[in-house]
């Protein structure tokens, strides 16, 4: 089949040999795929997150000098059930948590070198994990599934009470989908931040209450106009006059260094910080900041089943717009290109790829 | 009245005017005071640490070109009455938060121009923060309410739960406060590590269940002896054999550039780190590890009144041992000598200074 394979750091459009599906497995049809900020980094240094991986205690056998078929944020059609696997008709359009998993067993799917992602003609996936597409909902929406839990997860992960305020810094993939699973669940005020005009408004489509241009304005000036104090003698003042206030919350979705030296330096004391940027190199912090302004900071990752599975019947009723998300969609013979492209913040927000295109 | 005045970045033995008690304040003879981590960092750097009080939303009016006199650990006895404050009458012994706040102002008792620590033989103090010490609780074990508060409030704000495993990284004073903090809520096992023999001990004396030489062995090393998976194969083996296994939660209570990240190697996936232990120099760490392991960071610092409260009738109940802590007593005299002693781990836990010897 058809597949666009990265072989020595570079992405090349090439024919692969296929596995058949095995118990439990089902071979289906990639109908459409997104590209990740994670496939981006780890076109170039797969390495050092593999190395990384280890040390975190993950691991698995990815080796970064065989060829991997990227893509893990797929819409896709059953073709045929192996051994077993019974549970969807060929044709049923599915979805499914990107990985392949046995009581004795666990891959990433489009972070493996066994099994072909989605920027592939076809997969190999787990039969237990499908789920199917709701009637109604376009393939291009539901491949958003897999990036708008990223979302569903952070916040899930944040203490957020009824009077919070948000503040989501960075409008990529990543932090619009914390604002509309923000939204979904009725929090707000939402701040967003992001220097590029392309991506504020996707934030105010996706529904952010107040836009910040980082270059004119300084996000955590928000904060006391939305009644936050930022000072201790502000939040002694809040308790001598009786003045309740939500737990402010950021949610950094920007992933570079020295992003988080500046969340701490400015955003107001008792703050959560929920890390969903991925930072891959080392950063300096000053822990005395974080101990005297009492800061709780939450590194986040994926999501669990039943986030994913909630994601995607959100999106289907409409709860979550995703389409401001999509702004091209591609052939596999694009996808290099694609990956180019997405380096610019102002070309795109989210690229799809259609393997039929 | 005599005190140990901070003057110049030196400590002196001087005597120094005394304010009267204002409404709501009283007059007290300080009876034993205990010399905090705290006050050996100020005592060189007090610059520094108003300058990350003032950026972190502090601030104050602390001038430290002026005569300070430090102490905040304190028991004393009631001298005089302020107009207004009745609840006490002289010669009753009290401990009290260490601050003098009323709705329109607020000083750190110990850390400040205005208001003499307990380095010194009489103190002002807030009528209404006042507690009374139970009868039969000596005067040097009410002193200690105050550092054991640190450990109530770190374990208060760690997510424990009743298969908790907790590691407990440096045993000084704010670590043996944890471990005792831990204890009196039925938490364990407790590993305790710490170089210092002597720290050591006095952790076995808190209560730690397993006590570690990190010199010989890596504290980390004991999760897995525990049941605590290290690796997210270990993670989904225990999730598919049904095994259960508490959350692991590390105090972080060295508070030296690079403990951070080591922490964060060496520490389970989805670990808690409470860090108490306060880092004044810029550190480094590599956030996609927090990333991978979904480590959740708080950073804690004092306490509640509450927490306050129920630390100091613990004590006085014998919950609490406080004796293996303390391992000298001064008078004004020695104090500038005991902040030079305490320099030295192994010497030294907590030294009280009793301004009457």
């Amino acid at each position: 089949m058809r597949a666009v394979v990265r072989r020595a750091g570079k992405l090349i459009c090439d024919t692969i040999d296929e596995l058949d599906p095995g118990p439990g497995q089902v071979r289906v049809k990639t109908l459409s795929c997104g590209i990740c900020g994670s496939d981006l980094h780890a076109l170039h240094f797969l390495e050092n997150m593999v190395e990384a991986g280890r040390r975190s205690g993950g691991g698995g056998d990815l080796n970064p000098a065989a060829d991997i078929v990227f893509g893990h944020e797929f819409c896709a059609e059953v073709l045929e059930n192996g051994p077993g696997a019974s549970r969807f008709k060929p044709g049923t359009r599915v979805v499914s948590m990107p990985v392949n998993m046995s009581p004795t067993s666990f891959d990433a799917v489009g972070y493996s070198n066994r099994y072909p992602g989605g920027f592939a003609e076809r997969m190999i996936l787990t039969d237990a994990l499908l789920l199917e597409v709701p009637n109604g909902l376009s393939t291009d929406h539901a491949a958003l599934t897999e990036p708008m839990a990223v979302g569903a997860h952070a916040v899930a992960s944040a203490a957020l009470d009824k009077n919070s305020v948000s503040l989501v810094l960075g409008c990529g993939p990543v932090g619009l989908a914390v604002i509309a699973a923000l939204k979904v669940r009725g929090h707000g005020p939402i701040i967003a931040a992001d220097f590029s005009p392309r991506r504020r408004a996707a934030a105010e489509a996706m529904g952010a209450d107040i836009i910040v241009d980082p270059a004119e304005t300084g996000p955590h000036t928000k904060w006391s106009e939305l009644g936050v104090p930022t000072t201790a003698e502000g939040m002694r003042a809040a308790l001598f006059g009786g003045i309740q206030y939500g737990r402010p919350v950021v949610f950094e979705c920007v992933g570079a260094p020295g992003v988080l030296q500046s969340v701490m330096e400015g955003c107001p004391p008792k703050a959560q910080i929920i890390v969903a940027g991925v930072c891959m190199e080392a950063d300096r912090i000053e822990p005395s900041l974080a101990i005297n302004k009492q800061l709780d900071l939450r590194f986040v990752l994926g999501y669990t089943p039943e986030e994913f599975g909630q994601t995607l019947f959100q999106i289907a009723e409409g709860k979550i717009p995703v389409e401001p998300l999509i702004t091209s969609k591609v052939g596999l013979d694009g996808v290099a290109q694609a990956f180019v492209d997405l380096g610019n913040p102002e070309s795109n927000v989210k690229i799809l790829v259609d393997p039929s295109l």
